[in-house]
């Protein structure tokens, strides 16, 4: 029975697989580029065909799916999905190895943005449009799973509030996910529309606009040009891309909330309050020490800004080479590459608010030692946390922390420098995209040997999907189930 | 009141600090070095005379100190000590800058062993021999500080075990804390002792055996050679070095047990387990990449296993310039510097416990959501680990890490590369004292800008004494009391 609805739902992913390569053959047929309409066609034959096996299974009734089958569905979701994604590239012959093309593929749908092509101005249309496809759905992905799905098991610091806190509502948008998911979805299609037509305001074709909206409201990072942003040389297009990708890295269940008039909730958000602050605080610590390269404070904003937002969000576009930046500048973005977006935002990372009830928790225990019979709590979004929000922090950020430095060693046995290995790690469990060194921003991860790539692409999967969803399959409880 | 016994304190720390530059004065007569008899003569006449004004000021009755009290006594305790420790270098001539001379004293009394001296072979004997003399001092003060003082303050994660646990006896050692602090200095002069007879066995002269017991069982690092324990080229003497670091950096209080023939106690110490295997697994992935590079496993063993122990226990000694080896052995390391030694020991870092607790938390969590109402404890040594010792560590590793970046920011603006920079932090943080690049085992700080190093001090400072002590002295709550 179990078994039945796992076999459906994965499935229905087919069909949206298929769905989602729809406007990629029409491009490829646009073109008149056989290859590409070769590369999307069949994939979508064989993901419509199992689509419909999946409704010949006919309406199964409602099964209680616990936790574990939860995880083993989402897990075998995005396995599925990351294969189904690199057949375009291995089709079309953009790419000759097979590591590269999966590499590839668990980049756009993690949002990661981290890419194998030297040369992205060469790959043809349709390949292009669903590099930023892929983004678009895993991003989608991510908010549903992280709005709406992760909290129901509170774990892992998600579940943030008391649920007896006396506040106006509980913290859950609606009782009902797939209600939920499709507040969610309006309002991630509604912000991607909004960010089309501004890039096309800004000068940029539909194409570019339409590929560059998507890659910036899943944080995800994959451009159409080879000097990513840094090609159209538009203070306009840059800013709008800066707004956006913060925008991105906000709580999706805030703009609900906006949509409900609820500004109070808005205003009194702990975590969007710090994530602000940290833009602002980095931006203009960053735009002092590149005031002497750029000529006002301005132009020096502009491009701070933008590197700020795009690594703290975990977008990983790109204006400038904060590469060659100064070791100060650098300094800024590797601390904001371990903070990352906000909670149920399509970014990566840490996020922010994990940082702030660990801070809150260092505070508490200094005024305990003041204070040793005192009992103190952490208070956030104006309420009272939940007691054992600190548990779940402390062992997600320990993880992440032993994924980050597992994945480093990894990565210098192929022989890389001690500060590209680190970022590297860095930005591929982060979900970020470019780091620093030979992975910075003018570079691309095709030398890494297969080997790092794989491991790469298991880190970027196993930090978008806040560790537990992996980490659990490797677990003897899980499989004794 | 208090006022009076906080004098009192300090007065006392004077006269033993004036003990403590006795046999400096008798090599600076010896040596007929008559800068350096005036160097030891003041300070000691200085502080002889502060300690006689203790005695005048007569016997007080038993006051109770609370804990912010004792803080605020140790942290000045710390920074009187460190400027009293300076005036020799600046006296005899061997640094001009009182900033290098600050520096050089905190990194001693800290055991951190991070120096700005190019060339130590030409300094005085009296210097050399005050140099270890404050790491040994600095290295014994912060076991009686960490196993006698700080458990019965619980915080910060060191309070590990549940008071009512059905162990067979309470986790102090003694009901008092004079007892207990005797007990150790037994402990350290003792295995200082073996440790002194066993270089003389391989061939060091008396005077080096001594400063070099002294620095290994502070887990301090300065030398007296500028090879550091390369210069003596002795198999004999690496090992017996490694052996003493891996002693330094368990928690002194198994030592006790195994005095009361408790060996139940040592083999069930969780911690103690995680260390030993730590440093076994480390020095067998770092001999396999130096293989190449040495004749025999035999022998990269040896170099390995020194240079791990030396990082993990936070000595600093080196037998190889780490920073030229293969980028996976440097990552290892860097890990290690993350890591640190055992509670309770004279080594410094995050401590390997604090990592247990999280590794344990991350358990559970998994295990929550496999069994969302299921309840799970932390197990430590055997027993069932104190419910908040969670909370504890939680919001020290976060306070560590924020220092760390922090610290790396500020080197940054001096230019250094992001290595040396991160590198610079976790090795003056953590109180280990030689790191990458800039900073790497053949190099040293004197080329850093005098705010970097006032930073630094502060850093090893903070690092040592635990973070809270120091951090709880910029709260408002504390002023307020």
């Amino acid at each position: 029975m179990k078994r039945r609805i796992l076999i459906k739902v994965l499935a229905l992913l087919l069909g949206l697989i298929a769905l989602s390569m729809i406007p990629s053959l029409f491009l490829a047929i646009a073109d008149r580029h056989e290859q590409s309409i070769r590369a999307f066609l069949y994939p979508i034959l064989v993901c419509t065909s199992g689509a419909l096996l999946a409704l010949l299974l006919g309406k199964s009734s409602q099964v209680f799916l616990n936790a574990g089958d939860g995880f083993l569905l989402v897990s075998l979701a995005w396995f599925l999905t990351s294969i189904l994604g690199s057949i375009p590239f291995i089709v079309t012959g953009v790419v000759s190895n097979p590591v590269d093309a999966l590499f590839e593929s668990v980049s756009g749908f993690t949002t990661t943005g981290a890419t194998i092509f030297a040369d992205v101005e060469t790959l043809p249309r349709a390949i292009l449009f669903w590099r930023a496809m892929t983004h678009w759905l895993g991003g989608m992905g991510i908010v549903v799973l992280t709005v709406a799905l992760i909290p129901l098991l509170g774990v892992g610091g998600f579940q943030l509030l008391k649920a007896e806190a006396p506040g106006p509502e509980k913290d859950k948008i609606t009782p009902k996910i797939t209600a939920t998911a499709k507040i969610l979805w309006f309002i991630y299609i509604g912000l991607t529309a909004l960010e089309v037509l501004l890039l096309m305001i800004g000068g940029m074709n539909w194409f570019d606009a339409v590929t560059h909206a998507f890659a910036t409201m899943a944080t995800g990072g994959f451009g159409t040009k080879n000097a990513s942003i840094a090609y159209y040389n538009s203070a306009w297009i840059d800013w709008v891309i800066t707004i956006f990708m913060i925008l991105a890295g906000m709580n999706f269940s805030l703009y609900y909330r906006a949509l409900q008039g609820k500004f109070q909730d808005i205003i009194k958000n702990t975590e969007l309050k710090v994530y602000l602050a940290i833009i602002l605080i980095a931006s203009l610590l960053i735009a002092l020490t590149l005031l002497p390269k750029y000529n006002t404070m301005a132009e020096a904003l502009r491009f701070s800004s933008f590197q700020v937002a795009s690594i703290l969000t975990t977008t990983g576009f790109a204006t400038a080479d904060f590469d060659l930046w100064p070791s100060f500048a650098k300094a800024v973005l590797l601390v904001l590459m371990f903070i990352g977006g906000c909670s149920g935002s399509t970014g990566g990372g840490i996020k922010v608010v994990r940082h702030v009830v660990l801070f809150k928790q260092a505070g508490n225990e200094i005024r305990r030692l003041l204070h040793p019979r005192g009992v103190f709590s952490i208070q956030l979004n104006g309420r009272v946390g939940r007691k054992d929000v600190v548990y779940g922090v402390a062992g997600f950020v320990f993880l992440y922390l032993a994924l980050v430095f597992a994945v480093t060693m990894v990565v210098t046995i192929s022989g890389a420098d001690l500060v590209s290995a680190l970022s590297t790690a860095l930005v591929t469990v982060g979900n970020i995209g470019p780091g620093f060194g030979i992975v910075g921003p003018s570079q691309n991860y095709a030398h890494y040997p297969d080997y790092v790539k794989l491991v790469c692409s298991f880190a970027m999967v196993a930090g978008r999907l806040e560790l537990w969803t992996v980490f659990i399959l490797f677990t003897p409880e899980f499989w004794r189930r």
